[in-house]
């Protein structure tokens, strides 16, 4: 569970580093604000982004997971967020910080998952 | 599974009553009708509240937990739905009855999460 | 974890064979393209569909499962999609398209989870 001013992507990678995660699923609940999400332009090779304003959003979908990135944990995690209106947007999670509360369940798994640079799309897709 | 007829809110609390069970997270999908999503609006203290008529909408994401306020299960959880042109709607769930079917898996925990009310946010976050 | 060019159904029926799984609940995320997404009309008692075309979209929630129809693995999977407004769109995932990557966690049951198809609503719930 995230406090009041956590940032999701940063406390999860905390997390990570503390706790020597090298594989994780994780889905979560929450409200967020000054959030910013991305789409992967596949022609620019590089993430175009909305940044959404101070007001709080229901976080309706955190969904992603934790690997390592050159030896660095990495969370990679997509959100689905909703306004006053109940409006839901989404994309890639690039930032959002806890306006109420954000609840996680991460499933730990005992291996490790590799990510690496691909020039082809500019993300760092999963190393198999 | 849910049948034609269920409300998925209070369904989920019947399973955690009848199962005693303290703490749990889950995701499901389906489709549901007489839908309710609420918006927490911070600076009232409460949350806004948006119905969805009687058409079946796609339970696109169903994604929350099961907790304990004082002593009795609860069900937290968020909701992606969308209509028949697949625009997408989310927001905390407060009602969905299902239409045609809702498929919840549930991860059992042996603890117990607590929640307990919050005055400065009128939520009921997860006290550690 | 599909790379670019596999189709998420038939790729996750693929391994259900392969692995002869009978009870799966599975999350992902990524980015597609050329996506079909349904929304059940239950007067119809048929799927109207909506194609997305060849932009890549983020998939910012893949959430579903693997069951058996008639002795086949099948799966039934819901997404949100986001396009390069942030925008949400949602539905029953019948294709879409590896377009960077698609990365997917499935918990794997040791039971099975039968479906049959319902005259009633033009779907193949689940049978307990």
């Amino acid at each position: 569970m995230l406090d009041v001013g956590d940032e999701v992507i940063s406390s999860l990678v905390k997390l990570a580093v503390a706790e020597r995660i090298g594989e994780a699923s994780l889905t979560g609940i929450g409200a967020v604000k000054d959030v910013v999400l991305g789409y992967l332009d596949l022609e620019k090779k590089q993430y175009l982004k909305r940044e959404f304003g101070p007001d709080s959003m229901e976080l309706v979908s955190l969904a992603g997971n934790l690997a390592l990135l050159r030896g660095e944990p990495v969370a990679h995690c997509h959100a689905v967020l909703s306004d006053r209106e109940m409006r839901a947007f989404g994309g890639h999670l690039f930032q959002a910080v806890t306006s109420v509360t954000v609840e996680i369940f991460l499933h730990v798994y005992e291996g490790e998952i590799k990510r690496r640079f691909d020039p082809d799309s500019g993300a760092n897709p999963i190393v198999l």
